[in-house]
């Protein structure tokens, strides 16, 4: 690598809307989707609405979320929470805390209302920030 | 939803490094790690080595980068620039031009050097903003 080459910059973005949930304490929160999650609604902006074109109902998606209430100075946890497990590094934990609070949440679309997407089960907590909604990859073939 | 409450808002984010790559035009890269990429590293930021502790090598990770050299404005395309398929919204694609071009990347650790990890294929160009690190998440009673 350059030796002059900045290692770390700073990004802008501009959420797509947020999540609307039944779910609103993060301590009551399901770690990951297939834990107990409630069904949820994506909440997207309008003018999004061409970008959801071809969503539909049974589709898998990752939404990406920005979890907006995490601690950003953490590096180390134990592994979910459990205090019996070694501390490991954040990048080596699903821990919602770390520097860049970054959610992936693998779920189902339901239905499709415009820039409204329902899916059947989010463990982010309502009114969290959703970055970018992608189709869970298949294999190569499907793509 | 409440109707006075905020569709979009804005998130900072400070990559914590950067890829390093033998791809550098994006025309040359892959759509997807499993479709050609090379190896690389990521080079994160020194300070971040505690976060990197308890990764090793044969470990499952998702890569999260920003792809900076994508096109925000862009709301729809043709699946993987294939003009004879018919246009979708980029939230039903994996395109990197979509309003907030997050790229997830599956991929394997080869080894671990503090703060540097290097993975067997990455589609990522030289110099990709590296966003997040994060396991792969196996099935439930591993985690």
């Amino acid at each position: 690598m350059d030796a002059d080459r900045q290692l770390r910059t700073t990004v802008e973005l501009r959420s797509i809307g947020r999540v609307s949930s039944s779910l609103t304490r993060p301590a009551d929160a399901p770690r990951q989707p297939d834990e107990g999650a409630p069904p949820a609604t994506l909440e997207l902006d309008p003018e999004l609405a061409p970008a959801v074109v071809g969503l539909g109902a049974g589709d898998a998606i990752v939404v990406v979320t920005w979890l907006d209430r995490a601690d950003r100075a953490t590096l180390a946890v134990h592994p979910r929470g459990e205090q019996d497990r070694p501390v490991l590094g954040v990048f080596a934990t699903r821990s919602a805390d770390r520097p860049n609070p970054v959610g992936l949440h693998t779920t189902r679309v339901v239905a499709v209302d415009g820039a409204r997407i329902e899916v059947d089960r989010l463990e982010a907590v309502d009114g969290t920030p959703v970055l970018d909604v992608k189709p869970a990859l298949g294999p190569a073939e499907t793509r």
